[in-house]
């Protein structure tokens, strides 16, 4: 089995100055621990819980700043899209498309984004079941793209929860894709804050080890210098300064797992 | 408060003789029963469990068939849009554009819609809390078009399965918006039968009259006259023979609760 | 189908006083709406939230009490039980007795009360499903007794919340005994005060309404002229002041649904 | 942080020579690894499903043997008890009182078992925030003995299924006292097979990882030679051959953790 791999980055591209600083220290993080990385950020955060939110950079303004981490840090870049005409454009930009976990369900974005060839991370509904993955993995295999990744982001327990069901992980791993374990967006508390979202930041250490002995392809972690004043994501995002130290605990606990 | 209304007709259109012949039916039983009804009908189910199930006429060939039932029946249609693009042309043909709940979130569908100036139904997503319809409802209203109702179709709970948490209505109708009750979709089984959607539609009658007497403004139903042969949603839609006696009784109980 | 019964009382036993004032003012309110009545009061709360929470007046004070309100009032009358040992004595001075929720799989002690030949209202598990009940109620007829009744009280949903299944009703239904809808722990929220529990006082009368709308033997409700300085389950009983009005309502809607 | 330790044993005493049989298997084991090993086994199954199932060899002729296994095997011994008189007795030959969970809040059962002066391990209610444990534990500390443990072993999540929330270790450790997995109740489906519960053994490993990984005093697993013909839990319990190995990656990750 693969050694686990790093998707990371700020939830939302706040300036090109912003980007490459996280993108840098990120980079230089995972080198020294040797481990790939995948730089993850967001153009448009189409679905806040408050139409006042703000929503991002934009695609006009952010694909050029993709494209220049690709080229000049060397780093793969993921970002999502929302709608069906926005695939061909970003797949230009970046390596992965992410499917954002309401909208994994929808099946025109889901083959628009198979058919720009590029590798496809999905999200997992908070309402759907880890065996209802299969039927949403195929409609991009079957749209002739089998580089799809299955994403647990956590499941609807009760309102304003989530849980991590651990066995989801080895559950879609059983369809043959990579299974990826957002650790950030798992501690979110959906609009738990009245007009936002809350989260408890505190349990991504626990949820990300828990999830690596249970054998992950990736860790998936939103990571921030200053998660506190951030525009989205803040109360759920890493630190950037604890991020190294967990990097560190997450490898050894992967190399036993698949020894 | 005003009487119960009620929005029913097949899951999607099938065929325009099968629209006329289900929309004509369905008139002439709330005529006799003096309820006002709303016929509805999707175009394109663009969220089907799978790639391979049946998705529906499609935009072009059912607008003209929406446009025909208002003006020959008489009868006010809604339809569910899925992407910002149908909002406008759609909203020429029809009454009422309807948000899908995985799509409750997506603030530009919501705008679009919102700016077409006709009503619209918010069905609140499986993975989101009563209260939480308040920023959802809010981007509608905040984008200038008051005339927004709120739907309740069941809440995730567990896996494969809803739960109808009759306090929603009550919550959602603090909001200010008129409150619908979809009584079949919350007898889904999401997932249920693998590769498709379960139900059960045993259970309709009693979510219905449970949902009147809690105090709505409408009851939304599925209705079909051979369920078992639809193209979609057979398992948890209402037998159009069933349809009279149940709503004899929902106009019962309404009469009671908003005496 | 016969006519919707009450079971109503404070939560606990208070004062032989307190007893007799809550019993007559809630005999003469049924009386008047020519509805059956059971006098439920608890003598000892044995799993509080807390260990500093008030237990109640205990078994020895509370039975004579129990028996001059069947003996002066008239009333039937039902209390709980915790432990195998009480049922004989218990069973000596009411007409029901009652199984909490955590305790309706405890093999022992449902064939202790089923030995009584008294009636045996089960309270269903907040971690049991709805047809679970069958094994449950089936410790009690095999045991000899048929005359058990089950009764919903919510399902755990998430932490500190309980949900109202109101397709639980008709399942348990179909069960062949009568069943029950407690209308005033289903609206507690578990666990939610830090060391009690908390609850929504304004949500009986919806459940309420439902349940009877969905068909039910009985409605089970707390009811206390000032809940808000009860000793237990202050939060969710329903005021003696609104219980005329509601019942109304419910004996309106139980005519229609058994019609 | 104090090394890893493990409770182990099969679901209920089948008799003397099974009893010596396993515990000498997994006390070899245990040695060769060099972990600590408290054997567990229920001399009564006092809450199954269905009343028509096995309950076990019964406390008299059952306290001999745990007697047996201290004196010969020198192995700590934990079993759980159902009622308050059965405290004294068990204690007098057992090292460790466990509380079932759907009896955690039980405050007469608590306290009994507290005034033993022995260890007790009490395993969170299905129905129970973690957060909640706080005032469970208290019911013991605060009848003078300090020496419990707090035992996830999932939480109802939907109809008859549990999951395992591993943010409730970390929150149930904040309240000082160790923290107990169970590994195998917690892969459980309550009711799942109709008069019996279901259960799934291969995610047994996963959840054991994960918990370890989260950082755990304890890991509680049955245990059996062949759980598919054991009187209980046999769809969950581990298999012995299948220990060893599990074991192995459970104490690399623990060291990990707790460096």
């Amino acid at each position: 089995t693969k050694k686990l791999s790093i998707i990371a980055g700020p939830c939302q591209l706040e300036s090109r100055a912003h980007a490459f600083e996280m993108a840098s220290a990120l980079k230089e993080i995972c080198q020294k621990a040797g481990v790939g990385l995948i730089y993850k950020s967001s153009f448009d955060k189409a679905n806040r819980t408050s139409a006042n939110a703000k929503r991002g950079m934009g695609l006009k303004e952010s694909l050029p700043i993709f494209a220049a981490i690709r080229e000049e840090l060397g780093l793969p870049v993921l970002t999502d899209i929302h709608e069906r005409e926005q695939c061909a454009p970003v797949a230009e930009a970046v390596d992965v498309l992410q499917i954002p976990a309401f909208l994994c369900r929808q099946t025109d974005l889901l083959i628009a984004a198979a058919e720009t060839g590029k590798a496809i991370n999905i999200k997992k509904g908070q309402f759907l079941a880890p065996w209802d993955m299969k039927n949403v993995l195929a409609k991009v295999t079957g749209a002739g793209n089998p580089n799809v990744l299955a994403c647990e982001r956590g499941a609807s327990f009760g309102y304003n929860t989530l849980v991590s069901d651990m066995r989801a992980l080895p559950i879609m791993a059983g369809f043959g894709s990579p299974v990826v374990f957002d650790a950030t967006h798992s501690v979110q508390q959906p609009g738990g804050q009245g007009a936002s979202t809350g989260g408890d930041r505190t349990m991504v250490p626990y949820l990300a080890r828990a999830a690596v002995a249970v054998g992950v392809a990736a860790v998936f972690m939103e990571v921030h210098q200053d998660p506190d004043h951030a525009p989205s994501d803040g109360p759920n995002m890493l630190k950037l300064k604890d991020f190294p130290g967990l990097l560190d605990e997450l490898l050894a606990i992967d190399a036993i797992v698949k020894k």
